[in-house]
């Protein structure tokens, strides 16, 4: 059976003014290779309810699980979770278990819940909260999608709280060979090797030491029999 | 005149598992806003023909300009020339004048131009090259798609040589504030300086500083006069 597919919606115009350097996507690659769900696809755009709600429609449509960053802060700017809403067709208001957290966190903390946090407890009907152990101000889950901060420690908490729950498939295996030619000059034979193991897929990847020409070969897949057989026949080749 | 508007499209496995982190996409974004470029959108795809094509089609149709990174090397995997190619409907094949760049590069490193380096000679008809002072292979011009090398000193390189030959409007410029106050604090004052400058965009972005949650808000505009009353009204209201 092949596994799940996803994609990341990186949502935020500071990521499009080179302001912020996105750090989310990459965390979530890694996640989701162990988990055995492939990301297939990532995305960003800009603060923007037509672009959030185009991406999503498109992302959860073609894919098992889309994850989104970014847009859940109490400021105008924060319009992720309605476009999400609008995006799937739930309405969308203050929920009563989310703005419990949002109170008793506030109120630990001396801080007054003011109209601008109360946004942050608007969640699609029908949604299910994800924790935040960092601020209180929850993500959500509705239907495909899981609604995530964009502050990369809140990112990673989420993260980690909802991979485990999705079923995943065999986990993306590699094996990996640092090889002291160029690309060119082992392109030939990578290409032969790919074609004796069609369950995996070869990559290579240009660097440089000392000034000369290396690549890293990489190969992936989730027959570990096949990755060490191909693994030694590289070593065997370009050793 | 709006500024013109673009998009990046970067393509990869080796992103989308993990293994390799994208900082291209950066670059682009602050490059682009010093030139007055819109970057409204950023994808990442895997190295699948028909999500290459799906994903150039679809950007090309919509910004003013595309960037590609990745996949132009000389191994089986890199199919980023023709897919761009397919995606706009030209015809491609090894062509003399990549070709012959390619030989002059290799002739003088004592390297032999093999069958695989011969394929990134491998240029769409009509396409204009971009120089690669780097490793020779060029990147292409078609129509308002610019591919270009995913490794990222090759990128930097190319971007260089053709952002400042696309017609910019008035950059981007930027105004921030640190507020040693939450972003909640913040979000109604915030609202209303939104509001009063409509020709400016408005971001904060959480952060801590010695346990104290803190803010740092952005404007955004093209409108230097703006910008600065801005900042003077945030420094009143925030500082």
């Amino acid at each position: 059976m092949p596994n799940p597919t996803a994609a990341m919606l990186v949502i935020g115009d500071e990521i499009l003014s080179g302001r912020t350097h996105d750090s989310n996507t990459h965390h979530l690659a890694g996640v989701l290779t162990e988990a055995g769900i492939d990301l297939r696809e990532a995305r960003v755009v800009s603060d923007d309810a037509d672009d959030i709600i185009a991406a999503v429609k498109a992302l959860s449509a073609r894919y098992d699980h889309v994850f989104t960053s970014g847009g859940i802060g109490p400021t105008h700017d924060d319009i992720t979770a309605d476009a999400v809403a609008a995006a799937m067709g739930a309405p969308i208001g203050v929920r009563e278990d989310a703005r419990a957290i949002l109170a008793a966190h506030y109120e630990k903390s001396g801080v007054e819940l003011n109209a601008a946090r109360l946004r942050m407890a608007r969640i699609p009907e029908g949604a299910r909260l994800i924790d935040n152990p960092v601020s209180a101000a929850p993500g959500f889950i509705i239907d495909n999608v899981h609604v995530m901060a964009g502050v990369p420690a809140i990112f990673k908490a989420m993260v980690a709280s909802v991979v485990p729950g999705l079923t995943g498939g065999a986990p993306l295996l590699s094996r990996n060979i640092d090889v002291y030619r160029g690309e060119g000059d082992i392109a030939a034979p990578l290409s032969d090797l790919a074609a004796r193991y069609p369950m995996l897929s070869f990559g290579s990847y240009p660097f440089q030491r000392g000034g000369a020409y290396c690549t890293n070969v990489v190969t992936r897949g989730q027959d570990a029999a096949a990755l060490d057989a191909a693994l030694a026949e590289m070593q065997e080749i370009f050793g």
